[in-house]
């Protein structure tokens, strides 16, 4: 348990840092939805490590193959695997980790948990496996496309204390990739760059927070009552390895305001189409999305690898002092950004597809 | 879809807040688990309205009774239905709220979703929704107290801009219910209450935040990749009415500190036990439990209904003034904390079921 | 786990033959959908104890209740809680049951598996747990006759050795419903109603068989690989109580046939639609329907409750002579009607709203 | 939806027959379990094609590849990926077929279900697909003879009009394997083989019947209600390609007898064990094994290709001749006696991990 995620549209990912590859099954992408290597290909490639010099320096070209799934250009309806190789993997680097605890790592729970793992390159918690996720996601996002007109566009909005300031209304996924820390503020992002490159140079790492926007959502969409949308969408996001919060419409800083102001007055558009004249609920009402911007923003805690020396324990409970060597990233935001979409592609096409199976008898 | 959380301890509850009743059927407890109505009605009775000045005055005594699964005072490891009546439910006082849009209500969702909703009172978007939950939660908890020394403690740490000052290492559960507020932090605690029945007083209504802490759960619980255990508890607490954002260990605030700082280092206690120094992880790595503290915090915003007017809209469009009568709680959060407790008993015992499938083979 | 079914249209079914009652959480059932009391009475007074003198004796009205979901007389897409308080029940009549293990009874299985049960009247294991899902089937039924004009019906075809002979293209419920026996064969079903009489009379029982069809089913319904149409069939006719065997089409006599008088020739009929000249396939081909007929045969074993003295053991190991009391039936397959029929519905229901996210797209 | 199949074990199969591979991934399955790729290639040799002059002629060897999940020899408990690449795919073989509805196959309803197939060699619905479930069935083979003592020995108990006389008790897996036809009976293999030939000769196929012993299974397994033992195995055996009939136990023979003899009477074994004097119920009663040998059989229908021509329709409604070339199974049943097997692994491996989480607290 515990690699799958969806209902209708369901994924189960595997694979490690090292071995034969990852991947993922994607099971209920409805059929007839035109599917190319390049609509996946584009979406690995803003994830894949090497991209920039703010990232790692692992060279992984992530060239997915599609096993299965869809035929002349167009998806069948049975399920679509998609695989991974790895290549620049290099197990012989990670000989001294083998019974170490690496602090903040997984190693000592997986060590718990399952008493056997995959030690090379933190094998299956490496961030390598959201691969799978990030090619689901593109194939969620396709889908998307062909029934509506969904925008979801994420931007890193701080690193570290640096914070950027962004129009959710008006942010493109072009201003994002204009700039390697994908934030799209120009005021903040090259000191934003300098701050990542700082902390590498110290030997160290940076948090930061990642904020998206889904404009163009249908009213109607998520599962009252443990299915509400936020509920998957905080799921969907605590799944990705470094998060540590998530917060939807006003958050955390809605408690600072009084019921009077923080209520969204509904009001009608010169269409005579019901909307909110505020959007602190960001985007859904009871779980219930109500046709408003979803807007979210996910924090991620600075990178556990840092090349400073740091006391550790090993398996036998010894003291290690421990220096990550080379390949990691310093800040992980800027390659986040695929990742929250492609978890938030997830979280939509679900639930577009769960709303199908709801509105099917005619008006009252 | 929707109403059904768990995967070995498996809930679905229905229900809405004028009707027959509000209840759930408890898939998946184990036999030979002692279990008594008051065992339940306990955890009831601090959900239930009306208990203090503090809450909304609508009185319900919330019996509840277990209609399966329980025999000659033991569970025997079938469903364990749990329902409670509704007894003070008005529905003509709702009549007027028929085809109203209440500003950050779920009435338009619900209109957009279904097309057909049962208005009185909220109806399946109401509060009275979590007594399933918080029913199944109280099993959830005696099943982990008969297997370990689990302890969960909630409390409300912040209403409005106040906010105390708690120690998640030492706060007891009986110094949380010790005030009306359930904020344990005697500094404050006044302060708190004041606020609330001011916010009343104003016909507005406040925030909050609510943190928990779960001592002495066992290393290894958690499932990567996408049934983290924080992604689990996430969902688990964005599927409760009102809540806007969840963090565990640093959350957010993390995020300020670098790598070499937030880093927990391993260390080994007198009995040779790896612990962490510091636990800004918040008791999960990859998902996984270490054995440290489990620390929480879940952002509740400013209750919709306030009794001030608000101008809103009807299924018509038309412009209506609206103000909410009588029967609400003007901050959710000293009701929320059974809740987010229930929940998180819920999780706990979920994954405390799950490792026993994955902890079968000997050691290597 | 085990006490759900289905995927979209899901019930989690509780209760024992004695306590508080036996009932049913109905989810995924979309809203606006015309419902009400009766709808569901119907069914259940075709399943209930005492309708006719083949039957126990056991006096149950079986009235329902809706505890949720419905509104108005529709339903609003929530979860339907249905219950069915036990009434005649006679827990002190069970007493002598408690340490033994009856023969071909649940009895000692559940006390392997759990360690502890409820003794009364077979508890859980009763049939009176069929409640749940009879009721669930006609909320199912009701979905069906919503969105197009299938025809479910489902009679006795075999008592023991008597076997009736029924045209299932031509079939009517009505036909089914003339008789005590529910076989519509006039031309046997006196002799077994006879036959089943006999059997009570010398204290012994029988078995039987129920055939199914499904007229109108349209061409497309049933997921490859595993949730083949067949293969929910299957789990859910084996799933109730003193089912030893099922077959679709042609079943176990189709092995006698070579390919060539098998295989299901297509032809077109006059109004150019796809059809095939024969049935052997019984409406499913690679687990999807193909707008045939669906015809299904579902073996029952003979009862296992009988008058006559048998020898058996008790919990701790010695000779018991064991003799069954008063109420149970001599013969199942009368009352096993409305629950394969039921168990029918919900399958279909399930893999009908299941399509509708599966054909979304515009035709290639 | 329809690609994955079991609860704590669960796997998810992908692929066609002709494209990247087929294969599957498996969740679920504990740490620490020895396996290595020969556990799982040599049930793949017993399925695949060209194995003996019964089977098609279709050249694979089905090497198996592991992606992920085993480390060092020994599982991880992460997901294990499993790839058999297609070798001997003839694409261009199957252009004459690119509109055809070929009798008895899925492609009508394939198109009916999906409006775009992958009509290549049967696409998803050829029975390379089950390569991936029993490459996953090897697994749970592997785990369950790490946790006991079970035999699964699967047969060919009739061919057509041959039936073969085998005592369940005693019948080994050495026997099965020692003649192509999968069939121990030495007084009618041969006939079998030959009628078998014959059938192939005139252009024409044969329909059979696998069955199936589990032995020292221990009681306890199952799930009441809907996850019946014997409902997942029928579910499973269902869900394999060609399968019409399922019977546990007495199946639809237990019919003919009455109660009073088709009880299993229970007694103790001379270590005060027990058990029952017959196994009429097939080792399940009420849902749950009693640790008598599970006894069930399938009915599989004669192979739809043929060599013979038959008339048919192709998308356009027109007539079309169509006669099988080359490459098919005469008879299905010796490829599908590693199939049944694997079906019943899964569903064994998968209960006795549930009851992992129901066998928790000490005896009352």
């Amino acid at each position: 348990m515990g690699s799958s995620f969806g209902t209708v549209l369901k994924i189960s990912t595997f694979g490690e840092s090292h071995g034969g590859g990852v991947g993922a099954v994607i099971e209920g992408c409805p059929p007839r939805l035109p599917l190319s290597l390049a609509d996946i290909q584009i979406e690995l490639d803003r994830r894949r490590p090497g991209q920039s010099h703010l990232t790692t320096q692992r060279q992984e070209a992530d060239q997915v193959e599609i096993l299965s799934g869809v035929f002349e250009g167009y998806t069948t309806g049975v399920p679509i695997g998609v695989l991974v190789r790895n290549k620049d993997a290099r197990p012989a680097a990670y000989e001294h980790l083998k019974g170490l605890y690496r602090p903040s790592h997984a190693d000592y729970t997986y060590e718990a948990k399952y008493g056997h793992r995959n030690w090379q390159g933190s094998g299956r918690a490496s961030a390598r496996e959201t691969i799978g996720r990030v090619a689901a996601g593109a194939v969620a996002r396709k889908l998307l496309s062909a029934v509506g007109e969904v925008e979801i566009v994420a931007w890193v909005c701080q690193v570290g204390k640096i914070t950027g300031h962004i129009d959710s209304e008006t942010v493109t996924r072009v201003a994002v990739e204009e700039h390697a820390t994908r934030c799209p503020d120009p005021g903040v992002r090259d000191t934003m760059a300098t701050a990542i490159t700082n902390a590498r140079r110290d030997g160290d790492s940076l948090g930061g927070v990642v904020a998206c926007v889904v404009r163009g959502v249908p009213p109607g969409l998520g599962d009252p009552v443990f299915d509400r949308f936020e509920a998957d969408l905080a799921k969907a996001m605590l799944s990705l390895p470094a998060v540590k919060g998530f917060e939807i419409g006003s958050g955390f800083g809605g408690v600072l305001l009084r019921g009077s102001e923080h209520n969204d007055l509904f009001d009608t558009d010169p269409d005579g189409k019901i909307r909110t004249r505020t959007n602190y609920s960001g985007g859904v009402q009871g779980g219930i999305t109500n046709g408003e911007n979803i807007f979210f923003r996910v924090a991620f805690k600075p990178t556990a690898t840092i090349s400073r020396s740091q006391e550790t324990r090993n398996r036998d409970g010894d003291s290690v002092v421990f220096a990550g060597k080379g390949r990691h990233d310093p800040c992980v935001v800027p390659r986040a950004v695929p990742m929250v979409e492609a978890m938030c592609c997830l979280v939509l096409a679900d639930h577009f597809l769960r709303q199908r199976t709801v509105d099917l008898l005619p008006p009252l």
